[in-house]
């Protein structure tokens, strides 16, 4: 058994966390925090309730330290950053959820904020078991991939061999509400959501950047990528469609099939994917159709498991030497 | 290992049933059926693509007997009593999840159709484990409550002594859309039941007798029961609120306490519940308030869950002399 | 034309009484308010963005009453009651959509806060046009219901002499998320409401002594009133579910149809109404069914039209000498 | 006053045409019928109770012209044809909601079915008011649009002459339940549809032929279109998302105000629109982005109105030398 912890419980993804180490055969929760501590788990998840019984910490390091070999940190970026470079120093493994470490430094100072844990930026590997399988065992520190990417890569990537270099590539996204987080505001007011969608921060999303780093990164490609997600009116789920033209005519079904015949995270599908069959799983759920030279590729996960908790889960597996879906749902939230 | 049959795998407490013993510890799914046969249970219900590989077979019941010793039946009223007799006979356990066996004979030919099995019907025990389970360890042949009665009767029967029993007893129950099952009519197509609700039945649903029977048998009070169940625009789920008068002043929240003490999958809580909180699980959460001699009963349940199939499989547990809560989720599908 | 005036126009009764006013025949809006100013109503409700074109002022009783003969109040209770006093000084009409004046001093201090305009609480009349015609006509003060008690009393009213005196009642409310207004809470966080119902403040809500008030003043019964509210995933639609005791055999069905036969906003139905076939109305549909000594009627209405901001032009329409149904809708959001 | 007949008015698009009629200024609706006639309006759609009192007649073609001045025919593809065919062989205006009168005969033919009415196929005039304004007036036959060329066209039109020719244009379209009409399907239990969202029918969707066809006239431009709606999780309303590949820098904004400036229902937003903001009106809402020479068009419409009945009555108004706004919605279904 490997002692874990969760840093930042209050959160969705906090709660997710939760809910897959809970049974987990291999991991152990030791400990459990949120910024303010001095409540149950049970009472701040009153879902829990019967499940799991522990007092929450106010975070603190060293006090991981003490109690777990691996941490998990579901904060808001740049509170990741100064936590991590302490747990690192206390030879504490860490899988951070947050955007800290998944870009190059000055893609990151871009979109974010000033870099405050540059040393360890070097070593993080971005974990998409996918891509990086071979590199994330030994990591000490994995850079979970944002929600957006993760389903956008694992749709995009197999192709980007076969797609006019110089074409623009277009990602229609669209993700349900917990993805904004518990905070309040007018955007995730029912009221204002509930039969409503619409697009936010067309080509602006901080998303953009790590998907066409990544592309760089995998395929040595520079991809044109112009990404505008929406917000839908469901709890969880998110699908992506994205749109591209082909260099030259080729198999797309076939392709698809073949790159990921070994992968037990991905299903390909042979008909347009829907996001209650990948809600609740750790599944990526990936549909092609060429019209001539156009491309469309649709797929689906659940934005808080594969885009957050379960990846993070899976990554975890990885660095302990577990198979990869030790104690990971593979069951939807269906009907 | 227990080899165990689902017949009727189409609809949603199937898939439910499918879902539950897949991974279970000890039961092992030898056959699945429904109707027509000739399909693999990944493309019946394809969210399971990836977990469970297996042909769905033409119900047969000499077939089930010869691989299962235990057969959980999700078919309509009537189609069930044919199934179950066969199986019997044929030494198979039975958990029948329709209405066939639940009710007194003349009960059942009032409000359903002719009985077609009388003799089983002497011997089926009503698997409401936290009444029933002196008796449900020794059945060859369990009826699974009705998804209504469940949350009715846990939440009702502890105060039923307490009740003026000459004054009526009112029951406001809400369902999900799934409690109506896949078939297709305007009361399931979306855009009626969208941002809609209403009652349906008042007074004249099935499970008002079902709720009066074992009221009586279980507390020797014939109870004036008065059921109203509203459609909500939710796909799982199950609220009741029941109100009543009390006979005199009580303390009715440590009796709700006390009752349930010892009771593993009864959550007392001390504000108004939520269905969210018991979707994805076995618990039946229930709350009480008292204003006078007034009292109010808010109990909630996942309706194709502890409303059906993972009831069944609670029972399916006592049966094979397992803990009742061997392999049944406590992880609700929250957020 | 009348010259009225809209005070709080930044909710959502503020904005469906901008709906119905700007295209009214009689009514002319001449001056919008909220507590800020300095915007126009077109970017403080970007879906009028073409249908009206107004400077939003900051709220100021004098120039009011330079503008506008009769004023909407769609503020906060304690809050409106500053502003229609001074506005009734200065001699304008005033419809509040706020409780400062619906109820009795004694009640009202006792659910509310201290009253600060005792002289026109005695003169204000309750705007449920159905019983309180002939008052409302002369009244310069009205104070538009509550949306429960709107509601409840127009179902409950035409039975208070066949129920059983000494029996409780009980009222199992169920609202869309737009009555809790446009604050951002937990409550109305669309991951916590979708998917999900609850009953919330059960007993306590302070609808439940207006209802109770109501009752007495229309047919000197003192009802014994148990109101339950929950909070259902919709946008907008109000059902109320009422139980009680006859106190003897009655033909019930007949008696409702009778009580409004010549009443236009009441629709007597014969199968349980919802919550659509009101949405975007002032109609209030009514059913009844009765069971032995057990009665059940079901209502609905618009939360924010019957039980508010229509009913509001409904009581402005009479206060002028116009027709109850001037420029009032009828058609509902339907599909 | 115009007499109007509604053909197919047991539908969606023949409530809201019904909806919008009964209180139109100018047009009096003296025939409504539908396959089988022998029911009150009232009872076929139970929300209009209170607002029309008319039989449902068996549609006749003879017995409309006797009544009618002009008739909207709501009706399948196909039925349409044959109704259209005699009523204007008898004089009746005809509006036609179906795609029968859309097409080109051959493009027709080759996505539906052979056409049986080629002689008045000739002379039909697409009904998109902002683009063939100077024809509907003199029409004897308008064909109204589908919902999505309808929001595609009036979003993509403006941009045709600067994207480049030889690239891909991509519309990525969502449409709200209503569009898939009342018929029962697995596509339209709530159970499938709830929660839900997936693409239908990628690339080959009839209206993407429709497109096509429309820019090809309207702008000499043969566009390459790749179309792919989807299904959302409402009740009405209609996103479009068009991504292209601009030719060469261009002030996209300042083009898409100018080249709608003086249109009365198309609304050119400076944020992403919203499905909420148009529902319940026949408004347009369009934005658009650009990020380098990559282009992003959103736009906006209630598919049942604006995509259907509002859009034909605008038409019929255009036709009958009334302003095209008479008795035209410009108020949204918000909150």
């Amino acid at each position: 058994m490997i002692n874990v912890a969760i840093v930042g419980a209050s959160g969705y993804t906090g709660l997710e966390l939760i809910k897959i180490l809970v049974n987990h055969p291999q991991f152990n929760i030791t400990y459990i925090s949120n910024s303010q501590g001095g409540i149950n788990v049970k009472d701040l998840h009153p879902s829990l309730d019967g499940v799991i019984d522990m007092e929450v910490q106010k975070a603190d390091a060293k006090d991981i330290s003490e109690v777990a070999e691996l941490a998990f940190l579901a904060l808001p970026h740049k509170a990741s950053m100064g936590f991590a470079k302490q747990l690192i120093e206390l030879k504490v493994k860490v899988v951070d959820l947050s955007a800290d470490y998944r870009l190059e430094l000055d893609t990151y100072e871009e979109y974010y904020c000033p870099h405050e844990d540059k040393e360890n930026l070097k070593h993080s590997i971005y974990g998409l078991p996918e891509f990086y399988d071979g590199l994330i065992p030994n990591a000490r520190l994995i850079a979970n991939p944002g929600c957006y990417p993760t389903a956008t890569l694992l749709a995009l990537v197999p192709f980007i061999p076969y797609i006019d270099p110089k074409s623009n590539i277009f990602i229609d996204a669209k993700s349900g509400v917990s993805g904004a987080g518990k905070k309040l505001s007018d955007t995730t007011h029912f009221v204002n959501v509930n039969e409503n969608i619409f697009a936010y921060n067309p080509f602006g999303h901080r998303h953009s950047p790590e998907i066409a780093e990544k592309i760089l990164e995998l395929t040595d490609i520079k991809a044109n990528i112009n990404f505008v997600p929406h917000l839908i009116p469901v709890n969880r789920g998110m699908l992506i469609s994205i749109y591209a033209t082909l260099e030259d005519v080729c198999d797309v079904k076939a392709i698809l099939k073949e790159f990921y015949k070994n992968d037990t995270f991905i299903r390909v599908k042979d008909k347009p994917v829907t996001i209650k069959d990948t809600a609740g799983t750790n599944y990526c759920d990936i549909f092609v159709e060429q019209n001539g030279n156009s491309l469309f590729i649709s797929s689906s996960i659940d934005n808080l498991l594969r885009g957050a908790s379960s990846q993070a889960v899976v990554n975890a597996n990885l660095m302990c030497g577990f198979d990869e879906d030790l104690g990971i749902s593979k069951i939807a939230y269906v009907p």
